[in-house]
């Protein structure tokens, strides 16, 4: 059932995380094929076969797909329209349900309800009249988002009591929505973890991470949060994983509430997929994220999680990255440039990270 | 001076230390252009570019070089006029002075003396009669080395008293060679160092090689030798590199005779490219070999070779690689497959590295 070396892994998209999930997937002797509607994509550099084509390209998908050997995905608004044309030739993991519960922030929401995991009070928003009716009930601050298309703070608006509803409401598009209570958290922690197709499941460490103009700015790891619910953190995870019967690396965002014994967890979101705040585990690591993501979806037995070493990341935006000279020359610290040729505001271009003995404070 | 991100690194050879230098480069945000001989290269997997011609191809040499913004090789048998041709367009290193030194036995133990850097008594046999006159002087047992495209083992034969030496010249192809006298060493090591453009130095920490039927099969580190051998060792790289004003990774291999206070050492060979023997810095470094040397190459700064875990790496050499499944399970173990994918005896197919912490045995 595990795919021998050689084999193809397709990939749908090609930014870093497709690049860095390709150098993974060449280390363990596997092919890989990029499929990305730009033709300048980070991951082209690094894979053995590229198609520039768009997601509604029934023909060229179709024709990726029978040169693969299994598909998976770097970001999650691919369109379950061409999950389903690849599903006919070949496996694709995570699984489309999983895209689908994580593509849509309240089936998100209700299916993490259903688990008895955690979340903020939420509300759907298809109207002006739910929005108003959502502020009754949930009281302000409160963020309404889109429900699908988001990431980065796009597609979202904070609602203080002096909103404008009908303004905010505008400001996402008037798309479906969901309505979220603020959380007044101590800190955001994000946890990754990988799923095989045997069932076997590994988790990396809990990460703390903090955001720069909703984008994320730093992860640190050990997160600064008790043991206990460092445990618990995993134990949510676990369920989530085996509920869903997920395959791949997966990454679930909490907010950490409280303090000392009044310490809780809710969870934020899901990514069915490699993370930002993942990144680390490649230069701390023994296996890291991408390679056992593709592990996980090649059937093969998951690579070790375990950290060597403590570690901050910081991701490049935009024009940090001009200043690759001071980067490059930073003691113990690793520097990835994704291969990016435009830098834009907020863009990622690449991350550093700092690497400490596991002893060290941070 | 600094070749800056986007910039296209040209490595001429595409086998697994060109795949390896290729994601180096990428890591850092460069493109890659791979030279290779054969159309089925491990490295053309990862790189930006590719170009199949042999190294008398003026033509296309001179096209992959204007494509290029500099030049390094994985291996040191190119033709010299290969080298001539690339340098009428853009920088290569190591220099032509490094390859010519270490492509040839016989000079590189001459450099060697000059240096005053201890070797294994030798003498250049151009003719049987250099042969009879070698024994007489050097005595048995001795191993006959063609000067020139020897690796792992080809191109020599030990001579024992009763070996019939016209015989041996014949074994070796009646090449140029040199007569090395044998020396009876407790163990191998090696020592990778590296060398930027502007004469900074990081070393590796010395390895400890075991050889199956003259390939490397494993590399220990720390190496089991005395702390002032690992830095009398370091001493002689540093002599050799700044003698040669050296650009990029090199390799040096050592015997390491005698014991307590009369332990010494000998330099075996050099290799002036990343090396076998330093594979295991991809997973227990900060900065492995293969992002080191492109730095170097790039004129960046270095990055830091410090050691976060003790390693076992070993080989995995033809047919071991048929045990993938088996290898993908170990524990704490990364696993390297070089997409190769034809089987053949003796050929490096892979290797794998067992990490410990550092304060474990080994």
């Amino acid at each position: 059932m595990a795919l021998a070396p050689g084999s193809t892994i397709g990939i749908l998209g090609g930014g870093q995380l497709g690049r860095m999930l390709a150098m993974a997937a060449a280390r363990l002797g596997f092919q890989t094929h990029i499929y990305c509607e730009q033709n300048t994509a980070p991951a082209f550099d690094v894979a053995t076969r590229q198609t520039v084509a768009g997601f509604g390209d029934v023909a060229a998908i179709e024709k990726f797909a029978q040169d693969i050997d299994v598909a998976t995905f770097e970001f999650e608004n691919i369109p379950a329209s061409a999950i389903d044309v690849i599903a006919r030739h070949t496996n694709i993991y995570p699984s489309k349900y999983s895209l689908e519960v994580t593509q849509d922030r309240l089936y998100e929401k209700r299916s993490l309800s259903s688990m008895e995991v955690g979340t903020a009070d939420y509300l759907p928003v298809d109207s002006l009249d739910d929005l108003h009716k959502g502020i009754d009930t949930i009281g302000c601050p409160a963020i309404l988002k889109t429900r699908r298309f988001g990431y980065d703070g796009k597609g979202q608006i904070r609602i203080e009591s002096d909103t404008r509803l009908e303004k905010a409401l505008g400001a996402i598009g008037k798309a479906p929505a969901i309505l979220e209570k603020l959380v007044a958290f101590s800190c955001e922690i994000s946890l990754i973890a990988v799923r095989n197709l045997t069932g076997q499941v590994a988790f990396y460490d809990p990460v703390e991470n903090t955001h720069a103009e909703q984008i994320l700015k730093t992860s640190v790891v050990p997160a600064n949060i008790p043991n206990r619910m460092a445990t618990q953190a995993q134990a949510i995870v676990e369920k989530i994983v085996e509920k869903m019967d997920y395959v791949g690396v997966i990454a679930v965002e909490f907010f950490h509430l409280g303090q000392g014994s009044d310490a809780r967890l809710l969870v934020n979101e899901i990514a069915p997929r490699v993370h930002n705040s993942g990144h680390w585990s490649i230069d701390a690591c023994i296996t890291d994220q991408f390679e056992n993501h593709i592990r996980a979806i090649a059937g093969w037995p998951l690579g070790s999680a375990n950290r060597h070493s403590n570690v901050v990341m910081t991701n490049l935006i935009g024009h940090d990255a001009d200043n690759w000279r001071h980067h490059a020359g930073l003691g113990d610290t690793t520097l990835h440039l994704y291969g990016k040729s435009e830098v834009k505001p907020g863009r990622k271009m690449g991350h550093i990270t700092k690497l400490l003995p596991k002893n060290a404070n941070l």
